[in-house]
């Protein structure tokens, strides 16, 4: 196989994957240390995560571009007031003085997300501590989908893009975690420049039709996301032809048909943000290559209760 | 105060506390150290778990007198079949072959706690080492509501009954964690025994009147519990009586009235186990002192949702 990570996120027999998003959302905050380790140390083994850069370069998991009052404090604790900072105007030293550690219970954003540990004194972290944590000889099997954030005010520049790209590429390559990544984005001219500088990388292409688009309180993907027009047919052959390995499409989106067309074109399909134990269900029947959660334990007890698990019984 | 540790679970202006159940048993596997782990890592300042004594007198954290077939697994990690063992009836080197990491999906118990992490290689604990982790500087806040476990098949045994608490005592008290636990039983005359032997710790008394009790799955403690034809009003005045400092009763017996009488006679209240959110809310608006709650992170939305916290800010 050209790419052997993929074995890690392939369905098989018995078996459909989990990976747990931004760690585990819905019980920690996201993108952060703590909910990494704890998605790992649960067992699960796949990592889905975000990653932009500050103006200094460093390569940070976080998912909007800018600093979100629901979700970050400032040194003293408070909710962010007036407007919000763009992670790429901080230098890294900065960003550093934000608290991520907890959701605004009075908000939209953290309203759906009523179970989630709120934690002081959590910083957003380089995307270089996670990749040493996964250095660990016990985590050796955890694999990553690294989602690369591309800058809705940057979408013409090129060079800005590029340069994204390169900064995350070098971090995975410095710490030799190139064979346990994927490259993951909705902005498929970004997934091409990936695909040019790191070819021993997958390329994820992320869909999500603009119909059944509700993420309340993030930012969204219908700026850079290359599908407005298109039915839920159409996306496998487009992934295909853009030498894509993977195809994630939301949820809500998928159906048995498109992802037969998937599965004949090669594809490795992982549906993402499952959170209800129905559409959990819904997705177990689909057969679906993997299902990324906020809720990895309620994947977990879901497969159990019908036999199935997450991991081969080679890599439990 | 005769028992400063009094001071960490009694609520004041702006401040309910918050007791992770069993570690945090909606999230991680109950009694576990991984679980206490997730509980103290997410800022919960108490910790309750149960301790019984294997046959050589090991103290262990688990809350079942027999390894229970829903939450078990063997060396080859398939549920327990057949008689359910007594963890007094095995060494501590036995009880460490067995799996207490997840639950069985397809159990009523397990089906309770449909978003708990399923981990393997899990054992069940000494408390010694959970005393061990605490000693931690990081961790010098954490308190401890040490459930002791009589054996319903001992009842009569005064003996033995002196022996568990003795054995209790002596962890807590090599670990010099006195003055950062309280020693909790349903059991009553457990109680007494404790309070003769250790009174540095506060005595807190468990209630649940049986017309509310419905815990599925786990030991009932009305063969131990001297409640019976009691009303929730009576219960206040009895604690004191046995020189109690907390009343611990089950939420749904707990009322208004109840609580102002457990306040004039200068107890601490902890009601458990709380874990829907208009439960808790109606926990919050009653002013408890205590809540314990299975999934700790909820209880922290909805405290911080009114403004309130569940440490005092000195300790955050």
């Amino acid at each position: 196989m050209k790419h052997p990570q993929i074995h890690a996120f392939s369905g098989q027999s018995g078996v459909i994957r989990l990976a747990g998003h931004r760690g585990a959302r819905g019980i920690l905050p996201e993108n952060t240390l703590e909910g990494f380790e704890f998605a790992i140390n649960s067992g699960v083994g796949l990592l889905e995560l975000d990653v932009t850069a500050t103006r200094d370069r460093v390569v940070v998991i976080t998912h909007n571009h800018r600093l979100t009052r629901s979700m970050i404090r400032d040194r003293d604790g408070n909710w962010l007031q007036g407007e919000e900072p763009k992670v790429s105007g901080l230098t890294y030293a900065e960003l550093q003085q934000y608290d991520a550690g907890g959701l605004d219970s009075n908000s939209a954003y953290g309203q759906r997300f009523p179970d989630q540990a709120f934690l002081s004194g959590v910083r957003i972290p380089r995307l270089s501590e996670l990749l040493k944590l996964l250095q660990q000889p016990k985590h050796q099997n955890v694999h990553l989908l690294l989602e690369v954030k591309s800058d809705p005010d940057l979408l013409a520049d090129t060079a800005a893009r590029q340069a994204l790209a390169e900064a995350v590429v070098a971090d995975v390559r410095a710490a030799d975690m190139q064979l346990r990544t994927v490259l993951h984005s909705f902005d498929w001219n970004l997934l091409a420049d990936c695909q040019r500088l790191a070819p021993e990388m997958p390329a994820s292409f992320l869909t999500q039709l603009p119909e059944n688009a509700a993420d309340v309180g993030e930012d969204s993907s219908k700026e850079v996301n290359p599908v407005a027009g298109c039915s839920v047919l159409d996306l496998p052959a487009r992934v295909a032809a853009a030498n894509g390995q993977f195809w994630c499409p939301y949820y809500r989106d998928i159906t048995a048909d498109a992802l037969a067309l998937a599965k004949n074109l090669g594809l490795t399909t992982m549906v993402w943000t499952v959170n209800e134990p129905g559409d959990i269900e819904h997705m177990i029947d689909l057969g679906v290559d993997v299902i990324c959660s906020d809720y990895p334990g309620r994947v977990q007890h879901l497969l159990l209760k019908r036999g199935l698990h997450w991991l081969p019984e080679a890599e439990r």
